[in-house]
């Protein structure tokens, strides 16, 4: 699959008085990538969260190596490193777009639940999500 | 009803780069102090949630008389102007805790709905909500 | 001017517990257009901020419609309604892309400061960006 | 140093449509907490600020137990776990007030520079908020 690279433009509201983008804004900007990318998929969240799933997220982490600032357009590099049927790891690589410069790289882990909060196998009860996450994961693993 | 007044303590992902709280979280401080009201009343948000009636907000405005930032503790004085059955309309001042300069003054507007979105009477199906917000609204009067 | 209509989408972020686009965010879409327009008219924010000139919210107005919801991309249309050389007015319709159904429709005023937040008269003391906000309103002002 | 835990009561506008607090938002109250304990260490973030040191974020991270919902109050706990004069650790745990149950821990890493971003080092330069932060490190790791 030939993926499209997520833009964002750093936004006013997104500064804080530091005069830098706060840095709770990137975990934003992991999910709009993250979002995406699995619209890119053909498995739209909103598609997903109407079939009775959520993805929670299981564990968070960013690494900050500079400052993105108001005005500038970030890409939102994603990838599906690790996916098992019942939980999938992203991780995310934030660049400034006229640079090249590394703003952050992270990562996410999720897992899939029912409305109701009961763990779902994707890899038993959706296979057709389930064939959608391994092709792209070994794919990603292919091209890495 | 003697109301506890909501304080707010600003906090720095609140802040833009103007060295400032940004405008819009103004919006968030409004609803903070409507929601403990409403605790207060005896109608917690969540407990309306619960019974299935959501409200929503119809209009919102705010007038910025002074800056708030980063660190001050704010006040937010909240009234419920009006109440009619099936719609409520809040005012808010929001005034530095110090120095008592006010920050900002702004109003909601709210109606209630089901939460497949039709609206509700609270006057004809909800009587103790419906009995509760006029009480606290003939108060408001008598005491301006 | 031919303007650019900008256009955002609506982010899992931006959600509240009600399952739509949370009142405030708004404000966010209302300032993400408000910024376009002005880089679209040559005098970027940032620009602005360069030459020492701040841009504070003194009002907003924001009536609600119908629900945004995730995943949707709105068009946020925006109109300098009044400009005179030390205040503007700018008015804002969010309408969803796919229907054409309006969101919200709201308003914000704006004076111009130094960074130490004294007026500043664009009419006097920046001419070249008083004559583009003029030229812009009343560009505006005949098309209506 | 007797430390006051910092509370805090989970918003509204903090939820997303899963129907619990989004997961970004436990950032800020990290952060809330994190400038709570230098408050009450004596180092207000907004002093810091205003001797020109400021305290940008080198990295964090967030292992989500349990979901945190709209109303209630949550105690979050910090530690300063490393310092050694030109960097600083923190660790958090966010925990359910009435219950108990742990929502999150977390840890964010720190640095501290000049206004122009030039490293500083406290050990060297501001010895009095050096003696503070060490003596609060000590007495952490003698307490644990």
């Amino acid at each position: 699959m030939k993926v499209r690279i997520y833009e964002h433009r750093a936004q006013y509201y997104e500064t804080d008085q530091m005069g830098i983008i706060h840095h709770a804004n990137y975990l934003h900007w992991f999910e709009e990538a993250r979002i995406d990318l699995m619209d890119q998929m053909g498995m739209g969240y909103d598609m997903m969260e109407k079939q009775g799933i959520i993805s929670p997220v299981l564990s968070v982490r960013c690494e900050y190596k500079s400052m993105a600032r108001f005005g500038e357009t970030v890409q939102v590099l994603v990838n599906l490193k690790e996916y098992n049927g019942i939980r999938m790891t992203m991780e995310y690589t934030v660049i400034d777009k006229e640079t090249g410069q590394i703003r952050c790289v992270g990562e996410s882990r999720h897992c899939f639940l029912t409305r109701d909060g009961k763990p779902v196998s994707l890899k038993r009860n959706y296979i057709e999500m389930d064939r959608a996450f391994r092709e792209y994961t070994e794919q990603g693993k292919e091209e890495a």
